[in-house]
């Protein structure tokens, strides 16, 4: 951040009166420019044992697989959001989605909230930024293409719950700038 | 938003291509400057079957009672951004931080989670923007007297799961826009 997105005036960083983080502030009206983390919702579609992925068209990791998710819009809900980036990404409704795990990303200031649920209809295609959609047993789980840490943790839990019948809310921290 | 913060130059919203959605985009360098929900973090402490307010010393909503919450930063988990401002708040430490619910606010474009806890060794106070803390047990709650919905909506979560001694993830969607 360079500008006041308010007044156009340069901004700098500075520490505002009664707080204690570096905040971009405009030099000209002081309005003080918060940055926050941003939450990226997706959805953990099963159907015959099978989890659906989407083979990504678009930059970062095009090519890798990926399960539908993006970036929570304004003016909705995180379950919402969720359900909206599957259809958008791979053609598919969701049946009975349920809240299933975040993943904090603090290096990046990113949390991922998955909700889980079943394929309605038994039907998926491939949007606008998927190259193919296709449902994978374990076994099949193309371990190694994976686009992100958070999707293999998600498919790890989810397979590994399958098994107990049992899907409790999975909370894990991912912090490469600890590593 | 009325200017760049890249560049300085003047926005508009437009419909970027191959999104759907209205954006900032700088008339100049073109940038598109994306606005996403925020999360608030806080905490549900508990402390020989009462829980731990702070009335409010700013606004809004001054002189009410609140939980101990406020925006994630950058750079945190939820968990850690629960338990710094209970800490900001209420003086107070949580031991065993647990998810406990999940509030949609989609017409402010806010997502509420709170963790739930015990107070560390009974020890609580007022931080700066707090007037005083206090323990109250459910009969003694001043429910006319509570900054937000959502403070609320978490306190009758958590009396009523206590008589059960069972806390799911509590989620529910807080809409007035819809109302």
């Amino acid at each position: 951040m360079k500008f006041c997105s308010d007044c156009g005036s340069s901004v700098s960083q500075q520490i505002p009166k009664g707080d204690n983080r570096l905040r971009f502030v405009c030099n000209d009206c002081e309005t003080i420019h918060y940055q926050n983390p941003r939450i990226i919702a997706g959805c953990v579609v099963e159907h015959d044992n099978k989890v659906l992925l989407c083979k990504r068209a678009i930059e970062p990791r095009k090519g890798y697989w990926t399960l539908p998710a993006g970036f929570m819009e304004n003016g909705e809900t995180v379950e919402e959001s969720a359900v909206r980036e599957t259809w958008e990404e791979a053609l598919a409704k969701v049946s009975n989605p349920e809240l299933y795990s975040m993943f904090n990303l603090p290096h990046i200031s990113q949390v991922y909230i998955f909700y889980r649920g079943s394929l309605l209809a038994g039907e998926y295609g491939a949007g606008e930024e998927t190259l193919e959609s296709r449902l994978f047993s374990e076994s099949d789980i193309p371990w190694n293409e994976l686009a992100f840490p958070t999707i293999h943790k998600a498919l790890k839990h989810f397979f590994s719950d399958t098994q107990n019948d049992h899907f409790p809310v999975r909370i894990e921290d991912i912090n490469f700038s600890k590593k």
